[in-house]
């Protein structure tokens, strides 16, 4: 058979018999899933993985058993990716290739972290998040919904390197940060902001914010921002894109107000 | 037999069927060669890589079939790198571990991509161009030929991010782009340009000019910089380094002037 | 057997039977270890790992016999890892995933190195230095004992690039280099200094100096910086930080003074 054939485990492939694999997994050649692995249905591990990686405990107690790690249904996991034991994983999750995600980190559904991209652990990440390659999530950093965060881009912990302090980075919601910009600890970016690239964030940042610089300085607001060509508003960015966001295909705003409706009290599901 | 041996192919190695593998060719233990690859007559490649990673599509159409993936003779690919059908790279092509080259690129011959560095589809690269370790190319770049581009170097493309529009950076012949620099969308960097270290570059370069800083700025033309301790010119580069290059060992104006010769009509060759 | 398990050698790993394996050593399926690897008692080497990677003189070179890689005891590497032949490591050192250390480069004991960092070659270390994820070490770098490196910093090495000279970069003992730093070639950075994040380093840095920005400038010393909360010293950080380090659990100044005993004509040893 093929090095990656849909549907099917590779032979090669060395799955733990206490893994526990979905229905129509496709599983590449020589990847590896350790015991306490659940993986969803439909899911795609590309070639040289690993699923349930140990943490360092394991190499020091003779009796210890990894945590579970535990990946949605629909997962596409590139190849040379390792995950941790101990982390959850929401459905439609995909990576690019040698992603690295450590343990305790928490990532919601429709999460995409690109190639080489690490995600260091005790992490939290909302739903439609999109980390593009090469991107540094630092221990203990709180990342909303619909968060963007473009290559190279680094948010850091230790506010007194080296110390046992971790003061983790907290990015709310429809935020976007550019490339090369590193996040000192401890800082908030409010909602909506837009970080530029090469930027240095030492202090927190407003909601709806456009900062830059080094160290970065808020030079505007994300409504004041024009498309050069046609003069039209680009922020906040929901209302303008919408590939792969569930408003897909509809308005935000309907898509938004229907949202509400569906969550007050008296509603349909009520 | 050994793990890596010149001239054989390691009986791990998941060759499909469907690929084409010139003479004398070297493959590691644990490689992947998918169906459709063209992989040119005495080429190395390293363990644990995977030619002709399928797109997008693959996982998505019951019936897709990859588009070639063409490597010309005598490449070098060295471990862990992974290099997605539907690119063409030509001869003398050297790879350094890890490195990730996706679809619709064009390389040319003697080109070397650096361990880790990520060449992110849509893109074309000339001739003898040399990127260093961890160098990300974003789609739809275009870069000439004898360009180098250092370590942690990335070029952007989305001028409204997130957005669906892709505006490639455009690098000259000759041009240098050292370390830690980002190129936003669209910027055109001039022929035998030196663009600084940790750079922020917004905006376009003037052919031989030398910029520096966050945002980058002109601060000299590369004929005024000199070595400090003989005093004599260091740019333009290719009339002091050869290594690697079609006029080592030969003046590069000797060379230059040899091979506009005989591009004339009623050369020699006419 | 599992892919990983303490004390045994996976089926599927390629030993060349030109390798020394030392007792109670652990590997990984999947991994390679090259003839003329010495790799020290009770190491653990994860999956998908190259230890004795040939340099390029072994595919020009018919006869080419690859130099020793010496790995001192109790080693962590993890998976993915490429370790060239012609380099030697102390004991205890420690990598994560995805790193590579080419050849002609000495390590001393309790070296770690994070996910993705790259030892370029011809480099010399120290003991007790930590180089945090996704590091670049440029050829010719000399690091001493008890030195911090953070995330997507770079050591660079090329004067005038492109070009034959390689002037590397200089370390001193208790130095702490911040993430996304760029260092300059030849630069020297003296003892206990401290480099902020996101700087462009051009010039020497004295000892205990704290330099920041791009290019950085000295903003302080690093005796006049103080815990925001408690008022306390934080540097030199050996008085108040000692995870992992020979002090740990007794005082640095203790340790200090009892080594100098120890090394004294006429002490204990004498």
């Amino acid at each position: 058979m093929r090095a990656m054939e849909i549907g099917k485990i590779h032979p090669t492939a060395l799955i733990d018999e206490g893994a526990q694999v979905g229905r129509n997994v496709t599983i590449g050649a020589y990847t590896i899933v350790h015991a306490g692995v659940d993986l969803g249905d439909h899911s795609v591990v590309g070639p040289y993985c690993i699923l349930g990686e140990p943490a360092m405990e394991f190499y020091r107690e003779q009796l210890y058993k990894s945590p579970i790690l535990s990946i949605g249904a629909n997962a596409l996991i590139r190849s040379h990716s390792v995950l941790y034991a101990g982390s959850s994983i929401g459905a439609y999750f995909q990576s690019g290739h040698r992603v690295t995600i450590r343990e305790n980190s928490r990532l919601g559904h429709h999460v995409r972290v690109g190639t080489v991209s690490d995600i260091q652990g005790d992490c939290t990440i909302g739903d439609h998040v999109s980390l593009h390659s090469n991107v540094h999530i630092g221990q203990k950093s709180r990342i909303g919904n619909y968060v963007w965060i473009f290559p190279y881009t680094v948010l850091t912990n230790d506010p007194q390197p080296p110390s046992d302090t971790l003061l983790g980075v907290t990015v709310d919601d429809f935020a976007v940060i550019a490339t090369m910009v590193v996040i000192l600890p401890g800082v908030h970016i409010g909602h909506d902001a837009l970080v530029g690239a090469s930027s240095l964030v030492r202090s927190d940042v407003n909601p709806e914010a456009v900062v830059l610089g080094s160290p970065a300085r808020q030079v505007a607001s994300i409504r004041d921002l024009k498309d050069k060509q046609t003069g039209f508003d680009i922020y906040p960015w929901r209302e303008h894109f919408d590939r792969g966001m569930p408003w897909e295909g509809i308005d935000y705003a309907d898509w938004a107000t229907q949202r509400l409706d569906e969550s007050m009290p008296g509603d349909v599901h009520g």
